[in-house]
Parts: structure tokens; C-alpha cells; sequence
């Protein structure tokens, strides 16, 4: 299966990071990878959830992820417009990128706000919650910039970057970052999130028509590292660090 | 009241149109105006409404308009994801864009279709419903281009195009195009959507602290006439016709 | 177009309130306007909404507006016992039922009570906003006696009465208070809600079939002023002010 | 405990009956007892329940029940808007009233509709179940000479009248037909539906603080049964039958 | 209409109680009654609800009644996963096994607790709501027990044990106990749940065809008392009491 | 950390499924492992889902997953009975168990059935995800062994067997089937699900405090392929096969 503009196996799409897209929040990032665009935004709010009131636990990190209706085609249903209840699919995404933020950041250290990383995908192309990782941190490191200029911070919280990647098995060949189209004929889809020096994070693999083989996944999985490390460049490049 | 920048009172913040901004519905610009950004997609459906079915009436169009969480400040909380029911604010404004978008379209001489148009608010400063209006246009009209294309269409449906504005009453001065702040500290709050010639389409007027007269009342509705036939070339020079 | 009961087009449908209509409230009335029939109540809660807790800014007054099934046929399903979410037309009238009646009193010289605005249709027939509208004045003004009997008043807070009527554009002739029949058949349909000598608090027209221009706004909105002075001097003589 | 009025044990406060209350529906009934007073409707809609297609069972007929939130003190929020489920108390009542009429009536003989009875509670003095049972057997009967009329009915369906009072017992005493606050202070709360010749349709007991005894229990429906007859009389007197 | 297993009209299906059937909970037992199989936990939860905080009136119980989707051929839709309301039925139940509980314990001598009575049925042939009742008392006994053992208790607060039965009219002939095809083809659905001696707690009784007389029902409700009393020991026994 | 009971690191708790636990479904298993237990249901409804009609695509799996309300401590929301949504970690599950189940069956080669997998937690100590699988699929066994007896069965679809098995990382030693209490201790959480020869259909693993590196996740899914292996054999054992 020959991938669209003569991408390579262990290539990924373009993948772009525009910081500060929207200047309501304290972090801001149009995260693109190819045709998937996802807008992430992180707001802090002054307060913890009820069950955390008066524990000194510091802060806590929670996710949202959406899709726009017309992000893909054809339209998606508008969440809380119809009886249909939210898709599980959408809460499967966004306590992944919860888990993995969660990782990034010790919120011990930090005063009692919440942070709320809000990931709302514009255009659908596949990867959508990969992106969404890859972005949200990004954003996230713009509001604790944004929290220590405001003198809210003690400390300097975040442990380090996360970057996330898929990686399908189509027609018995690992590829790294499935297009929507490629993701349909993929037999088996796995998602990684990694840390610094190829630490896993998350690694969530499933097969769709037959099951795979020890082996494949960890070919799988080094492809996905070496991905990971590439976007943890760019998430570097773009934050000057 | 001074305004940022310096605007005169009968003066729009800037707007811009960018068409095609994303991929996957037949229509698709980000309306632009001042800091208020807004996504307008149009869907097309190859299926009417079940009350329509079968009666030959042609298409159907509806709107929806959100807000993004991270749109405003502080984070509006996510449409179906809390037990609040949708906010009224969002069903009067979806409305108003659906009433608007059907005078600009003679629906009966399409297809039996479902034009969906959908406006989704990126980032909010004042004014969101009138720049939903004026990008949802923008794109409505792409999408007929998109349908031509595709031979659906045996007629041009477009009847013309429809801008609109908002205009305030600060401190017994007439202003076009209140931002956020602004709009905080009128005392009335109209807003305009004209057609061709000045036509008006829809005219919705409150006083938010004391009355006003019918005299305030035309003057109001002369400076939105005005804004409206601007943004309207600008409309047609974004979509060179 | 002939009108039933030969009215004349600046006529309005006979109007009525029967005050003290139930007695579980502080204010009940039951408004009248032809075969329309809107039961208003007013009741008193000895509490602020959360985001007013300990501000001092006095009491707060929201309004909301339900149809009963057997109110209009055919049978409209009922709120809540369907998945079906609330119809965006309710949310936009009791919006502006609440921000007439915000514009009659003034809240901040009242103590931190809650009135709470109940406009229930019991049989519809065009023009159930703005008889709602009519209504709840009324009921308003016997709740406020009832507070200021029972001492909860240290300053009478109404402001002035407001009044409402439709205005409608049936083949080009203007018309004020349609019934459901001519409703259907108006070009433009407008809403005006007025205070004492004309002054506006709302004015809400829109176009159905085509646009109209800015005399014939003027036209309606005159017929419309003078209508609600009428239905304000029914309202005195009913409260026998 | 003496009795407001004087009312003896036996005795029920007055009970009245306004047909053709409202004219949009089949039958409409205001039901008055004491302060208690209830709008029916029955709607007649040209369709049976997705179960029921195509199998020639008749018509189906199924009752809602709510209270407007003026009806009683404090204000009982309204169904729908806000995140609070209906309450179970509603749902057992409008079954309740259901089963009270599907004995009234063979839906076998006649045609496929819905019959949809709403009884709606204007005002709540105690006895509100058993007046919507009483009020909408009156509509009921309305809606079905309105079908007769319009040639709807082969058969004539009705059975026969049902009615219904309540019974407590106060410090050991039995009493017919409770008000709120003889209600909030019975030990035993019974509710009866009767048909003629005091045949039981519906008996249901509760014991609020003890166990009450059987022989307790036969009184008690003795009662009902007296009552039920004359409620049944006032029935046949305003049909004029 | 011979019974299965030659059961006689008078005579229940085999009942058992399994104690510490599952072990997170207070009390929890598992109550079955022929194929009819109940889960029934009691939780203690260390709070009253909001109405009754600060109010020293002691602990609150309220009760939770569901089906699995399993328990029943054709499969019943799960509560909360579709657009469906909760149906009636259940809040029916729930609120006849909270009323029946609440007789038999004396809430006002304990502490400020919860007890939270869920009823889940594994597995339905009729008489679930009874089985309900009946496991649950002896789940509440066992959750005093335990509240005991943790010193939670100053007073033993059980009035005494209930137990509850339904009985059918089927061809006119009384039976006791009727599993899911008895009860589709009763004339007279009975539900009985009686304390000691024989006294009623609660008496509910519907035609489901055709009216029933005082002395039918009277007949109906020895047969039930008997029965109870019957499922009296058998609790007692299990409870080694 | 010592494990309760002296528990190795690769040690299952005692697993144990009873078959046709209830005997209204085509399927029914309780499965047990340690003081979890599942009842895993599988009814066989006559309908594919409407998106499926008319396609001939054979049948549709479709997996719920819910907790009973007493199955922890403190007790669990009823799903439905309040305004919170259903949480997203039930989803997440429901997901997982459809995708295998999905993976063990040839739906293609069924008739168009809609196959409802429900699992409903009874009691919760860990490891609720993978006893449902593992009871699940024993119960689909049952359930296309009825199917076939129905003679609905052309083909016998099963194309094998799935089981599945949490590891942790505790202190760094991996160990096999935590228990609720490990679980909250371990630093890294995977579910693996497997086929036959140790294939692997699902892998799912998320840091909770450490990032891991593949070695450590290699000998996890060694691990866990050893115990799947074990649970395939208890399975086939109580399956007869």
C-alpha cells in the first residue's frame, strides 16, 4: 500500500504547533499534523474539585476532547443538541490525554487551581488524539509560563514533555501516523505516549481483524519511540527550549 | 467612552473572511472580527428532516452555534458534559443565524437536502452572533459553489447575501460593533441583519438598564445599514463577485 | 385579508386579567388576549442564586415560559418526558420575558429574594409572548404588594408598567396582535415591548418570506406604541392604579 | 381535629367540573375540589405506539401528570429545565391515572389512536390525583363524543364513569377527601378509584407512621365507596346523563 | 388454570435468603423466589441529605430499585445508556420497598446516616418488587447489625421485620405469589406488605380487566396475610431470630 | 509487598465461572475471581442495528458494562437516577469488552442478530475488566451453542476463545491479577487481552506515577500471556471443549 505523497513507513505527516492561536486562556496551541488541526487550550481556574477542598494537594489536571461537526464528513452530531449521549469514544480519548498530562506535570507542587486542557479538533484526518497530546503540552507549558509570571508558582512543575504517536499494522507493515484512510484498512492500531529517552507512558494496541504477535508490537513500539522523540524536537523547537 | 484603537463610533472593528480554512464540509471560513474568531462550516446532507419527507418542498437548512470552552474567560463548561442543559443564549443566536440564512436562500427550488450550518466560536470578544452570521454567508455560498460542481443544483438558490452588526448605546452615543467591554456598559444592545439595499432581515433591540425611543431606535438602524452595506462588499470582494 | 370578527388591523383581540386566579402564589394572573390564555405567577423565594451569595446587590428575577401539551394542536410533547431537549423557541421567549420585567423593577432597592416568573400557555393562539409579557406585570405588581404587606419592603421598586403586542406584515398591510392563523401567514412578524410614553424596551422583528425596509419598521413599531399604551391602561384599571 | 368549613368526616369540600375549558383538544375539563384544581385535556392523536402498528388492537391511551410550579409553596421547579429527573411521585400518579381510564374505556373497539389524557395541577390543596382521575373521565368523555361527531367510532367504548376520593385516617379517625394539611398529619393514606355499583378499580394504601388493621382498611373503602358514588352523580349531572 | 409444579392457590414458590452474599456492603442479600432473583445491599452512608443536615432528626433511608438488562427476555434497555427516561415502573417500586422500610425502622433514635436500600433483580419471573421488600428487610437487619458492632448504635431501631406478598384474581379464583405468566393473565393484581400480627403497611390493588369488590378484595388480603406471615418465619429463621 | 493470601507475582486469584446462572438469556455466566465477581449475560435480539439494515453484513456485538450501586465502598451512583453522566471509565470498558468479543467471533457468518453482551459488576476488588471478558466469552459460547440449537446457525462462528489478565508494576515487581488494593499502590496498569498461542488482541497499559520502558513491558506481556494461557484452560475446562 503505497502512502499518500510518497510517505514513508516510519514517517510522520508535517506537524505544525502555532502558540497563542486564541488569547483567552492561558495557553493556546493549534496543533496541526497533516489535514488534523486541534485547537488545545488550557484555563486555569482558581478553585480544585469538591473532593479536594482543604487537602493541600496542590492542583488538579483534567481533560476535555470534542470534534467540531464538521470536522469530519460526513457532519457528526453536536454534543448535547440531541438525546444521543456523548460517545464513549470521546471520553476514551480525553482521560488518555488526562493520564498522559498527568504524567507531565507534578501537581503536588503547584498552588489549588484546576487546569483544564479543553482539545477541540477543527479538521479530522486521523490522529486526532495524538495530536491532541502533542499540542495540549505545548499549551500547557504556555500556562505555567503564564501562571509564573503571575507569581502562582513556587516551583517550576513540569517533570518534562510527553509526545504521542499512532502506529498501524497495514497489510503486515508498521506505519507510523495513520491517515484516516490509512486507519481504516489498518488491521491492528496502537498508540504510545512517551516521556523523555523513550519512556512509555501509554501504550494502548488493538487489534481490528487479527491478533498480533509479541514481536510486532515491540517493532511497533520502537517505531513509535523514534516517532516520539522527532515530535518531542519540534514541541522544543517551538518553545525556545 | 473612549474605544480601543481609537474607533470612530460608526467605525467595525477589522474583519476578514478565510475560505477553505478547513477541508471536510463543502463550506468552510473562519469569520474574523477583531479578536472574535468564529468557524463556519456548512454540511450538506443528502436527506431532509423526517417532517419533510416525501413532500417535494425542496431543502432544508438549520443552524447550531457553540462556544468552545476555551473561548471566553473564565472556561465556559462544555455543551453534554455536565447535567446543565444547554444555555438559552446559544439556542436564541442559533436561531437567529438559522432565520437569517434562510431569507438569504430560496430552499425550495434545491434538492431535498439538509444545509447544516454550523458556527463554532474559537475565540469570543463581543459580537459573535453577527460575525457567525456574516461567515456563515461566506460559506453557505462556497457550499452552493461546491453543489454547482457536483450537479445538484438545476438553479442558482442564492437570493443575495446578508451581513450583519451589532449596535450600542453608550452613554447616548451610537457605536457599531461593541466589544466585549463595550457591550458590558451599553444600555441598549441592537442587532441588524440586512439584506441587499438596506433591506432588514432581522432587527432585535433591548434596553438593558432604561428605555429608548424610536427616534434612537432609527438612528440605530441607519449606522447598522451603513455597517452592513461594508461588510457586505467585503463579503463579495472575499468571494470575487 | 380579512380579519375574524371584522378587526380592524390596529385592533387588538380583547384583553383580560382575572387576578388572585390561584392563591398558592404571591402573584397569579390569569391573562387573556382572544382564545390565548396564559396563567402568570409570581413567587417569592427567600434566596439569591449562587454567584449573587453576600454581594449586596439586592434580589434577582428570572422568568420561564412552558406551554402545556393540550395548549395547542396538535399535542406538544412535554418538557422533560421525552428525550427530546427543550425547544429553542421557550428559551428565547422566556429571555425576553425576563429582561421586560428586569427593565420594570428596580432589583437592587429589594431584599435578596429570588422572584421567580412562571408563564404557563393553557390554550394558544398567537401571541403567547407577549400576553405573557402582559401577564406577568400584573402578577408582578400583586407580588410586590403581597412583600410589602408582609414588610419586606423598605422602597416601593417598580419602576412603571410594560406592555407588549405583535405586529405583523400580512400582504403588505400592517397589523398588530395576530392570531395563530395570520401568523402563519405574515411576511415579518414583530415584537415590541414597550414602557410608559412610548419608550422601548425590545423590539424583535423578523422576516419570514422576504426583507423589509426601515418605514415599514417605523409604521409597525407606531402601531405597536399605541397599542401597548392601550393594554397599559388596562392593566391600571385592573390594578385599579 | 376539627375540619376547615366544618367539614364532617364524610364529607368531601366542593367538586366542580368546567367542560370545554380551553378548545384546542378533544376534551378539556377544569376539575375544581376545594383549592385543588386541575386541567385535563385529552388529545386525540391518529397514530398508536410503534409497538402497536399493524396489529389491530385498537387505540392506546396513556396519561401524563405534572404540576405547574405555581401550583403549590415554595415553587416546585419545572420539569425539564434543570438536571433534577421527574419525580417518582409524578410518575406513579400519571400511571396511576393511566390504569383508571384504560378500565373506562375498551380501547378494542375503537380506532388506531392515541388518547393522551394531561392533567396538569394549576393549584395543589391535597387530592390532586384523585381530581385529575375525576376530571379527565369528564374529558374523556368529551373527546369521545368529539370523535363520535367526526365519525370516528363504529362502537361507542365507554364502559362506564370511573371516580375517585382519598381517605385518611387523622388520630384514628377516618376522613374522605384530605387537604394538604390534613394529608401531612395522617397516619394512613388511602386512594380509591371506583366504578359503578362501588366496584374497586384501584385501591391503594399507605401507612405513613403504623400498620393499620384490615377492618380499618374496610371502613376506610366504605367511605370511598359513598363517596365515589356521589362524585360519580356529579359526573352524570354535568354530561347531563 | 393449573399452577406449575401443582402449586396450590395459597401456596408461595420455594423463598431463600443468601446472607453475605457479596461483602462491600453492611447488608447483602441475595432473596430469591422461585426463578425470581434479587440482590438486595444496604450501604451506610456517613451523611443526610442536604434538606435534613443540622436538623437532629436522625438518619434517612431511601431506597433504589433496577432491573439488569438481563433479568428479563426480550432483553430491557439499560437505565442511563439511551435517551430513555427511567421508567415508572421502577420509581413505582422504589417507592413502595422505601416507604415499606421506613415502617419498620425507627430513623429518629439513629445516627445522621444514610442507609441507601438498592434492589437489584438478576433475574425476573414476577414478584420482584415483593422479593424486593423481602430481602431488603433482611439486608437492613443485617446493616444494623454491623452498625452495632461499630458503636454506631445507642438504641436497636428496628420496630420489627416486614414482608410483603402479591396476590392475583385468575378466572375469579385468589392465588398467592403469581410468577410472570400467571400474573400477564390476573383479572387483579394485589401487592400486600404487612408487619407483625398482620397489620398492612401497604395495600395495592389494580384491575387490570375488570373492577373487584370490597369482598373480593377483603378474601384476597387474608390470603396475602397469611403468606406473610409465612415469609415472617422464614426471615426469622434465616436471621436466627 | 507481600501479597495477600502469600500470592506470588504470577498468581491468579481463583477463577471460576458458574454457567447459566440466570436462565433468562441465551447466555448467562457468573464469573468470580477472588471477591470480584461478574454476571456476564448474552441476549440474542432478532435486529441488527438500523445502520446495518439490509446489508447482509451478518450479525452485531455490542458490549455494556455497568457496576451495581452496593458492588464498592462507598457505594456507586445508580447510573441514570441522577444528573451525572454515565462516568467515562465505564465506557472505556464496555469499549474494550466489545472489541474482544468482536475479535473471537465471525459475525459475518451469522444471521443478522444483534448479540448484547452486559456485564454487570456484582462485586468490585479489581480486575472487573478482565473477568467480564473472560466470563463474557464463556457466556457468548452458551449462547451460540442455543443459537444452534435453534438451528440459527449455518456456520459456527467462533473462531476461538479470548481471556484476559491485569499486570502491575509494584515497588518494580511485575505482578499478575492485582486486587484492588494492589492496584492503587501500582505504579503502571496493563490489560491484556489474548488469543489463542498467546496472540494478543488488546494492550493497554498506562503509567499511573513512572514512565516504563519496553523491557519492563515485554515481561509484563510475557506475564500475562502465561495466566491468559491458564485462563483459556479453565475456560475450555468448565466449557467442556
Amino acid at each position: 500500500m503505497a502512502r499518500k505523497n510518497n510517505r514513508k513507513p516510519e514517517q510522520t505527516r508535517p506537524i505544525t504547533f502555532t502558540r497563542a492561536y486564541t488569547d483567552q486562556t492561558a495557553g493556546s496551541v493549534l496543533a496541526e499534523c497533516g489535514r488534523t488541526r486541534v485547537l488545545c487550550t488550557v484555563s486555569v481556574q482558581d478553585q480544585v474539585p469538591q473532593w479536594m477542598y482543604g487537602k493541600q494537594q496542590g492542583a488538579w489536571l483534567t481533560a476535555e476532547y470534542s470534534m467540531l461537526p464538521g470536522a469530519s464528513s460526513p457532519r457528526k452530531p453536536r454534543d448535547g443538541r440531541t438525546s444521543r449521549p456523548i460517545d464513549g469514544r470521546s471520553f476514551e480519548i480525553q482521560r488518555l490525554i488526562g493520564r498522559a498530562l498527568r504524567c507531565a506535570v507534578d501537581l503536588s507542587v503547584m498552588p489549588e487551581v484546576t487546569l483544564w486542557i479543553d482539545c477541540d479538533v477543527l479538521s479530522a484526518d486521523g490522529g486526532t488524539r495524538t495530536t491532541s497530546v502533542n499540542g495540549a503540552v505545548v499549551a500547557l507549558y504556555d500556562a505555567l509560563l503564564w501562571m509564573e509570571e503571575q507569581k502562582q508558582l513556587r516551583n517550576w512543575p513540569l517533570r518534562g514533555l510527553v509526545s504521542a504517536i499512532s502506529v498501524g499494522l497495514c497489510d503486515g507493515v508498521p506505519m507510523v501516523d495513520l491517515d484516516y484512510h490509512e486507519d481504516s484498512a489498518a488491521e491492528v492500531d496502537l498508540t504510545v505516549v512517551a516521556a523523555s529517552e523513550g519512556k512509555l507512558i501509554e501504550v494502548a494496541g488493538s487489534a481490528e481483524r487479527r491478533p498480533f504477535t509479541g514481536e510486532q508490537l515491540t517493532t511497533m513500539i520502537g517505531l513509535a519511540q523514534t516517532s516520539c522523540a522527532e515530535i518531542r524536537e519540534l514541541q522544543k523547537k517551538v518553545l525556545g527550549i
